[in-house]
């Protein structure tokens, strides 16, 4: 019998189980590849947790970003558990579970680094790691079967914007107690090197508002609280004030600021209907949108849709932030609008302008040395990633029986004899759209796939069964149809009227099938391309 | 009255005017991207040329990639024009009219860099420049209103894989001779530095071939003929064997080699069904799909749908070519599934496994020396590369008003009172989509994005217009919709027959309207997103 199993369940979500106690870690979202069309985001499948709901003891959050904290209020709607979080993650917790008006039913626990928390025959000692939001960390996981150390997200940063760098001495600690197992962040897996320090962002901003003659507009994740401060610092350099524009990022600087994670001087932020009374040079703007969302700040700004701020010639717009891929397409449009309306744009690679959060290859070669652990596991990443981080731990010289490479939704096993991967469990995407959340299935995709093709055309015809005979002309409609409806109609018609001429007596679901074939067949002929054809007889 | 114009018509498409004499240079294609949905491809919008057809003197090609030659088949089905290219870029276009049973109707003249070709008032002297292709060009048009430079798509590489590096001494000869104009490529005039030689991949690929226990795999455009050429070497040096999968690059490879541009020993090339009998550490294929198409060979092979060959453990796969922006997901996608198979995969940033074909800002600025034009236009990129190049060349000295930096669609004057900026010519996206050139319009674009939202909801009512009473019960089918048709379907029953009751006498279309807005409203309720609604009431 195991002695204790863990295994990460989707996007960001990690269980960890000791006979009747489950310690959950995270609950993140996913955004959509441009082929899920209509979809939102989506979370992790739970399922597995479903049986097992009076196991739960706690989740635990490692930091506030939303591939960490997104799908919470959706679990917590499903599963009464506490959550503990670190002060600043906590607080972007109650900005989201406010807005879903489900903050007074969660019991909400603050831990800090350091600090020693018992659930059941868990203790975790959360110890602090840099990453682009303060107040994040990692956790050392005691259990009946050994420690657990699980990096967070990370970097090792020697000079990070909050003065913090990752607490080595906790991990030097854990490898003298001995590690069981290190799951460990994979996401820049395959990045050589060392990710840059954000320190080198100080200089950067400063040099870009020095430059600029008029107003400097940064976008970023309204969630990368260590970006803004970094602006707001070189701004107060510069002698700027700042301006921030976005709901989310103007909800998050206040709760950062509130809590102290935020430090803007007196008298130095202004709203946005102060700015113009500002002088250009003497003003920064904060904004969100930066992966070109299309009601996101940046680009309202490019095409001009934004009530209280337009782009002038003289604006410098910096995007400072990475390209969630999938994205690039239309972070260019963006980028090229702004330079159409008169601005000049600083991007990667035209200028360092972002810094990852997360470690690189020797920064995770580090990480390994510095923990020491029997066994390897990479999490947080594609599989691509997560095979670069086991060939890293592997030429650091771990053994490959000691290195688990596996997808979202596998069981590890430890016990006496030591490692054993499991079965798969059963699991899919989560896909939320609007108010359903896992509604929408893969049957539904392809049929919305089919309809992005070459659209829809409706074919409703009046049928007298016992004849056999069209009674009128058939009523034809189309959306998304390349073919020009004024040309095409009258043929189609007549296709129609042939394909529904049929013996006395036939079905109309036999009349629907020959109109829908007949139909289809006359498009392909046409377009070389397939439409979806719907036809309704009426009888 | 100007005594010359010219004007980037759309993707890598330019006309050269003067008096009644035109001159047209290249007619790429251009891919959609992920919002155009259904789109094939899109082609230059050449309306201005059509109102004078008779003035098309010659179109001159400078190199055989797809976003230089793919729509000369549409051009040349419309304007009877002589085409002028370089025997490989010739025989390139030869594959391609070809398979459009076009190749008898069309005049086709080849020249050899340092040629002289007489057209009309111009003459024209193309002359060698390094690109991931051989027998590229770049183009010196002398006409009475002065000497134009067009760069090509170019690098400078001083050690390509012909061993023909750019011919600078032509370059120099023309700024002996007073350049009017230079026109360059701006595709990497975001990337600092200069772009690595073709030369950095030939120890690239040997050391990969030299550590792979098994197959190596390396997929690449079908057009990159310099690459498959290093590929044959290195497979060479290590004793490999080569095999090409994939019908274009099977068909360009031979042409290369039939003309001299591709040279693969004696015995060393060997076909598909071959490969089994040989041992694994003996082989190579060269392979198309490396944008992830579904239909390519990498994404067959990633997912087991090749008939002839699927991935095994101990392949080696090497992603050997950048990355089209918005196929960054669908590539990622087949790396992982590559990995899941069993390969080991080699991509950027994990390796130098590819080198861009387009200089860099160091070489933009290089070749702006040696031209030393009085007047800049950057071409060939996005507005970002184009604002960007520009901003280079007055880095680098040149007058504001010496520089255009326009869109496509501009037309640019030139005379004895210097250069001057048209109008834009009314120009649009001409989309092909099967075997429809422009008839696929942006409201069709937009009624597809609708339908791909949230589908389609087609409702039929049989209605008796003097007692404004339904007959029989709604017919309702839905297409895409997330919602779950048996739950649903009788709840939008209840729906319809609401919407539908009328006063007597109330018009069919009124009834119509209603029931769209009806099942609409109640969609939108159910899931907070819009579907599109279509009604017929038949009376």
């Amino acid at each position: 019998m195991p002695l204790g199993g863990l295994g990460e369940v989707g996007k960001n979500m990690m269980a960890v189980e000791y006979g009747r106690n489950i310690l959950v870690i995270d609950a993140g979202l996913m955004f959509p590849e441009s082929d899920m069309l209509g979809i939102d985001y989506i979370i992790p499948d739970w399922g597995y947790l479903r049986a097992k709901k009076d196991l739960l003891r706690a989740m635990i959050i490692t930091h506030g970003h939303m591939d960490h904290i997104g799908a919470l209020h959706h679990f917590l709607a499903e599963f009464k558990v506490p959550v503990y979080a670190t002060r600043l993650t906590r607080g972007l917790i109650e900005v989201q579970l406010k807005q879903e008006h489900m903050l007074a039913d969660v019991e909400l626990h603050t831990f800090a680094p350091r600090d020693v928390l018992e659930l059941g025959p868990f203790t975790i000692e959360p110890y602090h790691v840099c990453h682009s939001i303060p107040d994040t960390v990692g956790l050392g996981i005691t259990t009946p079967a050994g420690l657990i150390v699980h990096s967070g997200d990370y970097k090792l940063d020697p000079t990070p914007t909050d003065g913090q760098p990752t607490d080595v001495d906790k991990l030097l600690e854990f490898r003298d107690r001995g590690v069981l197992v290190l799951l460990s962040d994979s996401t820049n897996a395959d990045q050589p090197g060392v990710t840059p320090s954000e320190a080198v962002l100080n200089g950067v901003f400063q040099g870009i508002m020095e430059e600029a003659s008029g107003r400097v507009i940064i976008a970023t994740f309204a969630s990368l609280i260590s970006r803004i401060q970094q602006v707001v610092d070189a701004a107060a350099q510069q002698g700027r004030k700042i301006a921030i524009a976005g709901r989310a990022m103007v909800e998050n600087a206040r709760m950062a600021r509130e809590l102290g994670y935020l430090r803007i001087p007196e008298g130095m932020s202004v709203n946005l209907d102060e700015i113009k009374h500002l002088p250009p040079k003497q003003l920064v703007i904060m904004a969100t949108g930066s992966q070109g969302e299309p009601m996101g700040i940046l680009n309202r700004l490019a095409t001009g849709r934004h009530p209280a701020l337009e782009i002038r010639k003289g604006d410098t717009v910096v995007l400072s932030s990475h390209t969630i891929p999938g994205n690039e397409e239309v972070i260019h449009g963006v980028i090229n609008r702004l330079f159409q309306r008169g601005a000049y744009v600083h991007y990667d690679p035209l200028a360092q302008v972002h810094v990852s959060g997360h470690a690189s290859q020797e920064e995770q070669k580090l990480l390994l040395d510095m923990v020491r652990p029997r066994y390897f596991v990479p999490i947080h990443g594609e599989l691509r990633h997560l095979t670069q981080h086991g060939r890293l731990a592997r030429d650091a010289g771990m053994a490959e029986e000691a290195i688990a490479v596996v997808e979202n939704g596998y069981e590890l096993f430890f016990d006496q004899e030591g490692m054993q991967i499991g079965e798969r469990i059963p699991g899919r995407y989560i896909f939320v759209e609007g108010a359903l959340v896992g509604e929408t299935g893969p049957a539904v995709l392809q049929e919305r796939d089919a309809l992005a093709q070459n659209g829809v055309v409706l074919v409703v015809v009046r049928y007298h069964r016992r004849t056999g005979d069209l009674i009128g002309a058939p009523r034809i409609i189309s959306r998304g149809l390349a073919l020009n409806a004024g040309d095409w109609m009258s043929n189609a018609e007549r296709v129609v009227c042939r394909a529904a001429t049929v013996e006395p007596g036939t079905a109309p679901e036999v009349v629907e099938r020959r109109v829908e074939q007949a139909v289809s067949d006359h498009i392909y002929e046409l377009t070389r391309s397939t439409s979806v054809v719907v036809s309704m007889v009426v009888e």
